[in-house]
């Protein structure tokens, strides 16, 4: 695989990312036109599905020999190999875009081998590009930044959680064990101290996963703790957050290396006490997240 | 008060947001430097202090007749008069703020005989401007958006909250009655129907008042359900939503016409079916806070 041009992959990428965010933000999604997957919350569009074509079409055109997996064609059961996949979310925070809430972006990633290796996550609505490139570094390029290097800034110690603002998502299952847990972890994370909680800084839910890891890649975001998104959510950000100096382990405790489609993970930003702040945060976990087992 | 120039007072708090936005983005804040108040989650930094100096002198400077209410300066007994009165949050969003996470706002409101009157909103950071007359619309002006009316498409109907999106904080209140009420709505309101709860679409949490109230005015979101926020984090969103044609109610079951300085508040995007939603979600709160009673 010592040919593969990474560079110009990632190139390519923020070329599609670009012409996606264009069909993006030219469209006119509603409630009453969206449709719903496994359930009422769990949304699709026509125009999900319209830039996975575009983007899967343009990556087979120029890379014929790549496997590609996308949210909107993945069947269940299908596998991710060792051979060079193209990993993609035609638009991560489907449920913003419908409501028209401009947090939304195009997740674009690169495995191989099963290790993420180039990562594009766009915003086209802020006009904000996050890209990286396995052992290359990660680079924001929005208004008020020109290809920054990530993080953003010299990253204070990560001395605790009580400092720390956490990211996290309800997803779309809403019943059974996984709830159970995320809401309860929540619940702790937040609480006081004398409650036996973390008392974190503050929780946060912006609604694409894509994002949250370009925010704690950038620095703002301490942490991520997710359970249910899928390999085409993680993988781009996974890259960016990786080469910030971040880090992602498994949601559930004590598995530092997470697969791509672990399904859990728990992302970290740069800074001293990464591993402990890791201990700290599955201290608060309150059962076995069984998604993804 | 029939001579009081409405639109005089609107251009000069905007004249007063820019200024204090050069004040705000140009600050390096960090959290080894902030400081707290009753906890370590409610936190407070020297520009948060120094903005509210500013606004607070140049205010008292042009209209030395009305009164002042901010943040900063409030002693716990301060009670709103019935006196024209600035009611002001230097950094809303000071969490976000001090982790470098661009979602904040200060926010400038003035209040006749306890009516919000006049409203302005202003993210620095992405240089996003909402604002408000009584009686004369609210607008945005962004990036993309030059003084658009709100809320800025034809809103859908509600037709239940099984189509929302709705905004939530968690707050830096983490323990007793009021912590419990909130987590357990939070739980409720995302919880399958099966289990009976509302299966909102999402929810979110940005971390700034003022912002979610300009969300739920322009109709990304589609409500905000809020304990333990101040006059100041909402008097001036309260003038920018209800010129959308919103409306606020309390968070508690019951109340449609809540003070500003309730405490409790339940906001509404425009739309048919907007009070069913305010009784939907009435119906899924999970006890009675007590903030503000």
């Amino acid at each position: 695989m010592a040919d593969i041009n990474l560079q110009e992959i990632h190139d390519f990428l923020i070329s599609i990312a670009k012409k996606a965010g264009d069909m993006i933000t030219s469209a006119r999604p509603s409630t009453a036109v969206s449709g719903s997957k496994k359930n009422s919350a769990d949304l699709v569009t026509e125009t999900d599905q319209a830039v996975e074509k575009m983007v899967s079409t343009s990556l087979k055109e120029k890379y014929p020999n790549y496997s590609f997996m996308g949210e909107e064609t993945y069947q269940p059961g299908d596998k991710l190999t060792s051979n060079p996949t193209f990993i993609v979310d035609p638009i991560d925070g489907t449920t913003n875009f419908v409501h028209a809430y401009p947090y939304v972006s195009i997740s674009l990633g690169f495995a191989i081998d099963h290790v993420p290796t180039v990562g594009v996550v766009y915003n086209p609505f802020t006009n904000t590009l996050y890209s990286g490139i396995k052992g290359k570094g990660s680079f924001l390029t929005d208004a008020t930044h020109n290809h920054a290097r990530l993080p953003l800034r010299e990253p204070e110690p990560l001395t605790g959680l009580d400092k720390c603002v956490v990211a996290m998502e309800w997803g779309s299952d809403r019943s059974g064990n996984d709830y159970n847990v995320k809401v309860d972890t929540f619940r702790k994370l937040c609480a006081s101290k004398e409650d036996g909680g973390a008392m974190v800084h503050g929780l946060r839910s912006f609604g694409s996963a894509a994002l949250n890891l370009c925010g704690v890649a950038s620095g703002s975001l301490d942490a991520y703790w997710e359970a249910g998104c899928w390999a085409w959510d993680v993988c781009a950000g996974w890259v960016i957050l990786r080469e910030a100096g971040g880090i992602v382990v498994d949601a559930n405790k004590g598995n530092w290396e997470p697969r791509i489609e672990e399904r859990r993970y728990l992302a970290v930003r740069k800074g001293d006490g990464q591993k402990e702040l890791v201990e700290e945060l599955w201290g608060h976990v309150c059962g076995i997240l069984e998604v993804g087992v």
